[in-house]
């Protein structure tokens, strides 16, 4: 058991708070009962358990270690101390894990008739991100295409809001142009949301495969990716603001592209 | 200008940050531009606007004060220092206002035809909460019922993930008993989400006035409160999780009211 907070495990454990480390090394870390169980549920690919036998304590946290050890992960015990200098959370829970992250490349992407796949332009906020991670795999995406920068899916409030869903939607991370060139070729339509749209989100034809473009919190679609777009759609505003929540009205649209799926085949 | 951060008026406002002294007082702290200007534009009750004339330098700064000027509203000059001491935020814009709270007492509300309520049962997450209300004014919903304690709309980051909507929308505060009695005696539909509902929310006739019952981001709705409901909607679910964000779900549902009042009217 390691009883060091100066650990080098310990301590590369504990710069995965910073991106530019998880960057850097492909890595993120989950913490706590539910994710870890989450994501071993969700095939992550996890490359170390790290646990804290004195703080696990409950029937659910032997159910995701004997779980963890049925997948043969390698398993690093620490002392109640150590995990809580890397833990993000109060109550920590004595269980976590070190997980690969998953990016493909956006020329790995084969597009199959009925797909729908998110395209972010630098959405700013963690917990946004993650809550369009859970929409898309509710609502039946395949995955989210990230543009520009933006938040980080492997920042812990993205993980936790995604509820798993990390896990289980492939996520590619490009440049506009890139992306532009990518879209077009593969005949996909691209539908993004605008205030001033003549077409209300419900009344368009989402065509199939669908890639849905969302701005970010603060700008929205620039004009030229307005103009990029084969439709756009805008989403009723019938109170004094002239936005949604940018989670919110991405899962709208996902929820409307899922009817049209379904109300046509 | 007050200069010390030990000057009374100064403590009272900082104390705005604590639920306990905000419940207690009736009043909430915004600060920003932005924040600042909804709040005049929305015609919130303001008790008092506070300024550092050291941090505020745009134009829209000017523009903010010389509305809440034009409202004869008091103002209370800070140095820098005492104004990032009540700060809540990294890189204070010089603005912000005390606002009066307004709640409304559940027998004071009379429902219209066509009106519809979210009613919240112990909200957790601020930020859900603020979503939630934007929505409810973007959709055309006229106020929240708050139940069972929960989470506090005139928290800081309710008040911001509201963008300005915690002022325009009705609030009512109270226990499940009182409502239920208040709920039947009006003869509005009630409207609750369950995973394992039959009919799906596309596919649900919510009647008019409508109040959509939503549970805690944790629990849902408790077996008592989904009997309670003359309807019970589901959202589909078509990937691992078996829930969306709360604030996700209830503006599916909010929007789905609103899609129901335009097609019939």
């Amino acid at each position: 058991m390691i009883t060091s907070t100066a650990n080098e495990r310990v301590k590369a454990i504990r710069a995965l708070k910073r991106r530019k480390e998880r960057d850097a090394k492909g890595l993120a870390y989950v913490e706590g009962i539910r994710a870890v169980i989450g994501a071993i549920e969700s095939d992550a690919d996890i490359a170390l358990l790290v646990t804290a036998p004195e703080l696990l304590t409950s029937a659910r946290a032997e159910e995701a270690l004997g779980r963890a050890t049925a997948a043969r992960v390698e398993r690093l015990d620490l002392s109640r101390k150590v995990f809580e200098s890397i833990s993000n959370r109060d109550g920590p829970q004595g269980i976590g894990a070190v997980i690969r992250q998953h990016f493909r490349s956006l020329r790995a992407v084969e597009l199959e008739e009925g797909d729908r796949w998110v395209v972010l332009t630098a959405t700013q906020d963690p917990g946004n991100l993650g809550t369009i991670l859970r929409s898309a795999d509710a609502s039946g995406a395949t995955g989210l295409i990230l543009l520009e920068g933006g938040t980080d899916p492997w920042d812990p409030t993205a993980m936790r809001a995604s509820t798993g869903a990390v896990f289980t939607q492939q996520l590619v991370r490009t440049e506009w142009a890139p992306f532009a060139a990518w879209a077009r070729e593969t005949g996909a339509t691209v539908v993004g949301t605008a205030g001033g749209a003549a077409t209300p989100y419900r009344g368009a034809d989402y065509g199939s495969p669908t890639l849905i473009l969302m701005g970010s919190e603060r700008d929205g679609l620039s004009a030229d990716q307005q103009e990029f777009c084969d439709r756009l759609v805008a989403i009723p505003m019938r109170g004094g603001a002239d936005s949604l929540n940018l989670g919110v009205a991405t899962s709208l649209v996902l929820y409307q592209v899922l009817h049209q799926r379904e109300s046509t085949t």
